[in-house]
């Protein structure tokens, strides 16, 4: 793949932390919400390989916070996701996916309750806040909505705990997954949730001051060195090993939740009010036609930058890879594909064209690890 | 500036003519509406001398169209609004900013009404299909809203008459400025409309086939031979000078339409219904505080990732800078603000810090040329 720059404007907001990232040598960049988002340092496969080993420091920045506050925020909140929300609790963190009036996929964000009236939607790389803003319009719902100025810090990685332990106290290490609370350190409160897009274990710090958040980040490198520190990013390899999913790569508008394995997520039994939710019972009644899963292809490299098809040995569609990357670990590329259905089992080797050259693969479930 | 790679996935779309374009030479990108926008070929300024004297192709399918149709797909359009659209004829074009119930700027696309059940709004770079949809369930309209596969390629600068004539006949060149219609060349039809991000003069070619447009691209090339055609996309020195405004640089969601100088579009005294009317009288009745200028700095050179503030001879504020580039035709760098009020008037001079020296610059108004 040809290497091209990014050009860099006002429209492509940098962060807090964008000076410091590219003082410890990011090398390349997505978009991601309109701001800039770290994809590699070193390289992907180095970067891989000291994430599972050690602890890194991620300007996650681009994952925005949609803050819904005021009378009717649950009851918008609740209109956006399929995911029954009624019994959710202050202090927890909520994988929901968002869904139209369609049935169809929006976003699949982090939803923070920081109180029964004020909600932030940690959001996947999509404008929600306008689609919150035109249902709240619609439905002249009596709720706030901005974009508040929060900028996240990851720690990821085995040793994370270690290293937030020697800043925060031992007791950080009881925050439960999925939980968070405010800690201090040197005066600043920082609002820490144990979660992230690894599954190497860590936190993310919702910093809502950039100074606070800038220090911090400083402080992370400078006590981090005994667990061999280093600036990192959402690693392409690890997050498909692990099938995390990134709206926009692996699902989009045109996926069902169905189609998307989200099926733990929806609560169509729920008395709760949400779009799509007869649509929805529609689709589980008929059950669909294609859905996500792992392959895994006979090669040691792929440059993704639309999906690819897959093909039987009669040149039958066996589906579409999305994401793919070499997994060091399996010695095979691996991807996040949309198979349809009579492919379903692992039987089937199929057919992908790799820079004019024909490699086989198999599907598999999904994570690979 | 530091060089940073973009890395590329499916979440970047690329376009049906990413391949043409790279193999025309385009060096840098951004991101826009979630797919990749060319930035430059050979430099920005060799481009910007080359669109001003002779005719360019633009791959700017980055331009994404929100569909709507059906039986309220008006009422949903003027909705967001708050140009009339009431005596709004089909073949036409109309550049609309898009309010939210805050009175707050959502995007300013070009709606095409295409027929009095089915228009296409024709993006800057946000999502406004959420906006849409999240209204339409609001309201429970009888509308569809998609995005169409429509990949645009803009003809562009003084010579795109001859070229298009040469193409497409004659009759071309008759086409009113923010009109449309269909033309025909070697039995494909293509939608085409008098418009364009630059004020060189062209065309921009909506393309709903891939094939169609990929053959129409190097037919350009095929027969512009005379004409010196070169691959091309919106420029950002010709753009400043024109003060053509893009959305996430010059405004956004935080600011109104009255400080983004779209009055003349602004219908309050109207009949028609759309979000954020009585915030916007109010407003205009309170008149705003700051709005957008033209600013000249006495330089030859900057670098643009987030706005720079401009202070007067006392250190109190007398805006920020937006975007900007060196235009060669002023022999300073010009840009785009958002100047305080009691800074309106071009007699003062301010000061601005750029790479660690300070400079000196003008407030001047808009457009530049």
């Amino acid at each position: 793949m040809k290497n091209f720059s990014i050009i860099k404007s006002r429209r492509l907001r940098s962060t807090p932390y964008t000076d410091r990232i590219e003082a410890h040598g990011v090398s390349g960049y997505t978009v991601y919400n309109h701001m800039l988002l770290p994809v590699t340092f070193k390289s992907v496969e180095a970067d891989y390989e000291h994430l599972k080993k050690f602890v890194q420091i991620w300007d996650v920045s681009a994952e925005r916070q949609v803050e819904i506050s005021g009378k009717d925020s649950a009851k918008l909140v609740q209109l956006m996701t399929c995911r029954d929300l009624s019994k959710s609790k202050v202090g927890r963190c909520y994988y929901a996916p968002l869904i139209d009036d369609d049935g169809c996929l929006v976003n699949d964000p982090i939803i923070n309750k920081l109180a029964d009236d004020k909600w932030w939607l940690s959001i996947a790389d999509a404008d929600v806040i306008f689609f919150a803003k035109g249902l709240a319009a619609g439905h002249k719902f009596d709720v706030k909505i901005h974009e508040p100025n929060v900028n996240i810090l990851a720690i990821q990685g085995p040793l994370s705990d270690d290293l937030m332990a020697k800043l925060f106290g031992e007791e950080i290490r009881n925050l439960k997954f999925f939980n968070f609370k405010y800690f201090n350190f040197k005066g600043n409160n920082y609002f820490i949730a144990r979660s992230g897009w690894s599954k190497q274990g860590g936190f993310e710090v919702y910093v809502e001051d950039n100074k606070a958040g800038q220090d911090l980040y400083d402080y992370l490198f400078e006590y981090g060195k005994e667990f061999n520190v280093r600036a990192g990013c959402p690693n392409l390899i690890e997050r498909i090993e692990s099938a995390l999913l990134s709206y926009g790569s692996d699902f989009d508008n045109r996926d069902n939740p169905f189609e998307a394995n989200f099926d733990k997520f929806i609560n169509l039994d729920s008395d709760v009010n949400f779009l799509g939710k007869e649509k929805l019972k529609k689709i589980q009644k008929e059950g669909v036609s294609r859905k996500l899963m792992g392959v895994k292809i006979d090669h040691n490299k792929i440059d993704m930058y639309c999906e690819k098809t897959l093909l039987d040995d009669n040149n039958n569609i066996v589906g579409y890879v999305r994401s793919a990357a070499y997994s060091p670990t399996f010695k095979k590329v691996i991807g996040i594909a949309m198979i349809n259905k009579p492919y379903w089992d692992s039987k089937h080797q199929f057919k992908i064209d790799i820079n004019d050259k024909i490699f086989l693969g198999t599907v598999c479930d999904l994570p690979f690890i």
